[in-house]
């Protein structure tokens, strides 16, 4: 891990432990240069970095301050490290329904930039939050990325996967939402009625070399989710 | 508008006036110092704020590459410029359907933390994206930070006459979204049927000084909008 992305995970850590409150100040640059025992620009890039993650707010001339998701049981939307990891105070259960080997269609091809006879593999799964449905996901792995999957590895996170065995960087992706009536197939599967509401994603993930190896679409049950992001003024 | 900031919309314009592909590889950073004249941490700032934007994507060691996003007419729901500025290639107009100055409710006066007997503007509207109905908005203003408010004003961007007028700084907010059922009054409103899907968000907006200002419930029409987001890897 970069040295800038362990500071911030250790001042993170100490707003948790601490249950510090929205408005907290911490302390000023220097003094985390002393505690830290890093350069000033480490310092400066995890901050930002816990700005970006909505952890602190900072105020030019004034200081850094605590800021808290106030919520607990939302899914950050903003993340892309699957559910097993954002939701980590939460029981993630995971049962596969289908894990094919198949030729892409042509939405799936294009998407994840293969060829038409190149396979990939196609993973049905039912995810599960503390063992009520939270959704049904429809994913397409590029085999040249990812060669193997099996239904032990689906059962847990396959974003875990990628990462510890394959040694994948998974750096970024684009995601799209659309609300929706939900088909007679996934009412079903969702233990929900036909036309009820439904919130589908659609997200393609890339490799931190801009290769796109996965593309997921998934239906979420209205009842058991919702969501959070916390925005900032760094846009553009 | 600080330094790398400025520079940040420049490159960004660059990418878009030159409709850049996706995977472009932009100038090494010491090209773009000589190109823009400013120092090295200015240009390191301005390529945070792009990649935070989805705008590029840097690969250690490797460059600097285009980052674009393949669909047109999705709000992008980790922007807090409001609609007018982040929908700015569509029409969006707004129709005020009450203004008033009330005492706030509990739910109210606890999220803009202000005094139970501290008056806040209320206001209703309808938004329209190219005439079609994009959502309704209820919105909460704290007094105390927004004094004065009308009709023409709420027509037009509330968020625009913030920052022209009032001088103030938004600067972050937290979001939450609900996929729901309709209520008869609200598909009223929208035009669609009671129990129809609609997406739901409550945000609260802070200025920089972290006091919060703004609470605001919008209900969007399932049928004539859609978002995305970008995410990059770092989170921590």
């Amino acid at each position: 891990m970069l040295k800038y992305m362990e500071i911030a995970e250790q001042i993170k850590q100490t707003i948790i432990e601490n249950d510090l409150a929205q408005g907290t100040k911490l302390p000023k640059v220097s003094e985390l240069i002393q505690e830290y025992q890093v350069s000033k620009s480490t310092i400066v890039k995890a901050l930002n970095v816990l700005e970006r993650n909505g952890i602190v707010y900072q105020i030019q001339g004034s200081g850094i301050f605590v800021r808290r998701n106030t919520r607990v049981g939302y899914v950050n939307i903003i993340q892309n490290k699957g559910f097993t990891e954002s939701l980590d105070q939460f029981e993630i259960t995971t049962k596969v329904l289908l894990l094919e080997k198949i030729l892409p269609t042509e939405e799936i091809y294009t998407h994840l930039n293969c060829s038409p006879d190149e396979k990939v593999y196609h993973v049905k799964r039912l995810r599960y939050i503390n063992e009520q449905v939270l959704c049904v996901e429809e994913s397409y792995y590029n085999c040249a990325v990812v060669p193997y999957l099996n239904e032990e590895i689906a059962t847990k996170s396959i974003f875990n996967y990628l990462k510890t065995a394959l040694k994948l960087n998974v750096s970024f992706s684009d995601k799209y939402l659309h609300v929706i009536k939900l088909s007679e197939t996934d009412s079903q599967i969702l233990g929900l009625a036909k036309d009820d509401p439904a919130l589908l994603t659609e997200e393609l993930f890339y490799l931190s070399s801009g290769i796109p190896f996965n593309f997921s679409r998934t239906t979420y049950h209205y009842e058991h989710s919702q969501f959070f992001l916390q925005t900032n003024n760094l846009s553009v």
